[in-house]
């Protein structure tokens, strides 16, 4: 099955906002097997609307439209359906009663203009929408089945996850069942995860290989239709496993959980909690930790101690560490980690200080260097790694992901020993 | 003038990545005046980049391209370019140049596989790429002008910079010379500053007005060509600061700015150092001031206090006011701020707490709501403010870019009081 993602608005094509949505769509319809053969971007006008319409249909089997679908005078997509259907826009009683229901939830009466968006392509079939006021629709134009959605992103997710997502899994002629497993994984560039995972659709039928990359983590994902044939949810465990064992010593998590989520997860294991102390980082480590929900159950402190003095005054690091050996060492790591161990009671304490770039770098200690400390109650270590990169926000994100990523370990390796 | 943007490669199609060379190429034509009228994103195969060329060749004066001019086989976009215009491939002297001159640079033979690089479409002018291995290249089919460039970000952006625009601004029959007004606004929502702006484009013959997005921050952008006529520069200055009148209370910055640039641009004006004391925020705070290069002249410390512990023990806040007012209360944040500046030495110390969401709200104190306080030599002052928005992430940045700006106004009301 083929299909084409087509996003609308200005402020796309203006350049004022990046298009996620075609991205995100994408993701969902290759899971689901669908091959996404384009992307289109196009303006809120009438003539380009029914040109691109035109255009695709009877290109694909499926198309996904966001946008254009709101109460006010420049949202003309479903006209522009309408016209390119050559049918007229009538009350749809689906619709009129989403918009109502909408509206009731909120006890307000429904704006004039958002009669308007009851109104759809004769034959179209209306998609309920409870988390906004746009009900989506399906039309079928020459062939081609085109899903109407609105370009408000969590109303757009909800309805592809709820109603598009489901509908497509009921045209794949072999139906299906999505089995799918997601691998995150730190500390490998995107080509040799990609060398380590190839042969791995062909050496299992059926099975599917995807990777998402968000810097500096890559993703993998191992998916299947488990209704195709008997075998083929067992041929999915077998390549994941296979999958993993491949990326053996890379990989953070087997559920697909971020980095962040994968600490969260050891030190809850563990029943531990955490300090942090922070320079070159400057406080995206503590940034990314309390993005998890719940955090404030293990994370104390992130001290981001970016003026030698506030190291001294805050963590305690002493002088003369700071002056024979500099603020980029093992030695001043280590103090930094124990001191925001000591001063907060965590269990656990890690640092980071280096050289981030631009500038700063030196022949010794060249733009990249970070070193890291990790401080427990059974002693301290330090760990040296020095970046390719000068870019200053690539490798403040590489830093603060390599010390979680040591950390993840240090407390995994902990709790087996432990237990 | 009209463009369209094409975009190439699987890892889009299949929603590996977010495409954001469209919006950045976008942004640069529209701020030459040309309209984008559509974006494509294609994969990497034959068939498919040569109908989309051949569909694009003729229905507009400029494309530009991205992606498939590496030197692997999975490179496709030279030959569908050559194949499209009826032309062979044939080596190119400029092209061969730029590849040796790349890799003698670096001390290095030219890798056989890069010699196919310097093979281009017969016809084509080639465009050296002095920071990687791809050259570039204009090509005319029906009448577009085809501009192919590497998908690779820091190569697409410096070879549109440097070679697209200039010729672009060459190509405009009216001649250009770009006059831009970057403003920076916070405190208003987008479709207010729409409101504000609306009209401006009419009152100033000449003048373009564009948006460009970043939550919570929004950039108001004032354009014009100045040899459309004699007045048009005049009429850019004066719409600039008819846009900054009816903004005003709400500008970050005139010359576009970043809120932490701004922060920056204050503090060392007012020579003032600056300590964070964080708790909802995380340590955004300190990341967002510490991707500002040359950070480690001004900001001192941020202490991310996470655990009402680490409240008492780094930024000595008492236990009674805790106990008394609870974490997320003036009394808190006030004690935070005064500790984070008598603890690192700074002139200035601020600090947050609230609750970002998505639970953890109360009937007096909901989802949404920060403290802010703000302490220097003069007094400790604090705020309070509720989003209205229950995403963790969101209210995260709200948060933290609420405290940004009352800090930044504060250092230049103080700069003025002492001026």
């Amino acid at each position: 099955m083929r299909a084409m993602v087509i996003t609308t608005g200005e402020e796309i094509l203006k350049g004022e906002v990046v298009d996620s949505h075609a991205s995100w769509i994408s993701e969902r319809l290759c899971e689901l097997g669908v091959e996404v053969v384009r992307h289109l971007s196009v303006g809120d006008n009438l003539v380009s609307l029914k040109e691109v319409f035109s255009r695709v249909a009877g290109e694909c089997e499926v198309a996904v439209v966001t946008g254009g679908l709101g109460p006010t005078e420049d949202d003309l997509t479903t006209r522009a359906a309408a016209e390119s259907a050559g049918v007229p826009l009538v009350e749809d009683p689906v619709a009129a009663a989403s918009v109502a229901a909408y509206f009731k939830g909120r006890h307000v009466a429904v704006p004039a203009s958002n009669l308007k968006q009851a109104r759809l392509p004769k034959g179209a079939t209306c998609i309920p929408n409870p988390v906004g006021t746009a009900p989506a629709f399906c039309l079928e134009l020459s062939g081609t089945r085109f899903w109407f959605l609105p370009g408000v992103p969590r109303e757009m997710r909800f309805l592809m996850n709820e109603s598009v997502v489901p509908a497509i899994v009921g045209l794949q002629p072999r139906g299906s069942r999505l089995v799918k497993t997601a691998i995150t994984t730190f500390g490998l560039p995107e080509s040799v995860v990609g060398e380590r995972i190839a042969g791995i659709e062909s050496g299992f039928p059926g099975v599917h290989v995807g990777y998402r990359a968000s810097f500096p983590v890559i993703e993998v994902k191992i998916w299947a239709f488990a209704q195709e044939d008997a075998g083929v949810a067992k041929r999915q465990e077998a390549a994941s496993a296979e999958a993993l064992k491949r990326l053996e010593g890379y990989v953070v998590s087997e559920a697909g959980d971020s980095m962040a989520e994968a600490v969260a997860t050891a030190l809850c294991g563990a029943g531990q909690s955490l300090a942090v102390a922070e320079s070159c980082t400057g406080g995206l480590i503590g940034n990314l930790l309390t993005d998890v929900p719940g955090s404030s159950d293990w994370f104390l402190l992130s001290a981001v101690t970016y003026a030698n003095s506030a190291k001294e005054a805050v963590l305690g690091v002493s002088a003369e560490t700071l002056e024979a050996c500099g603020a980029v060492s093992g030695e001043t790591v280590g103090e930094m980690a124990q001191g925001a161990r000591r001063v907060s009671g965590a269990d656990i304490g890690i640092a980071t200080s280096g050289i981030a770039g631009p500038t700063g770098g030196t022949d010794e200690k060249p733009v990249g260097t970070v070193w890291i400390g990790i401080s427990t109650e059974g002693g301290t270590e330090t760990h040296r790694f020095v970046s390719p990169l000068k870019d200053r926000h690539q490798n403040k994100r590489i830093f603060a992901f390599k010390a979680l990523d040591l950390l993840r370990r240090k407390v995994k390796v902990g709790d087996r020993e432990n237990g």
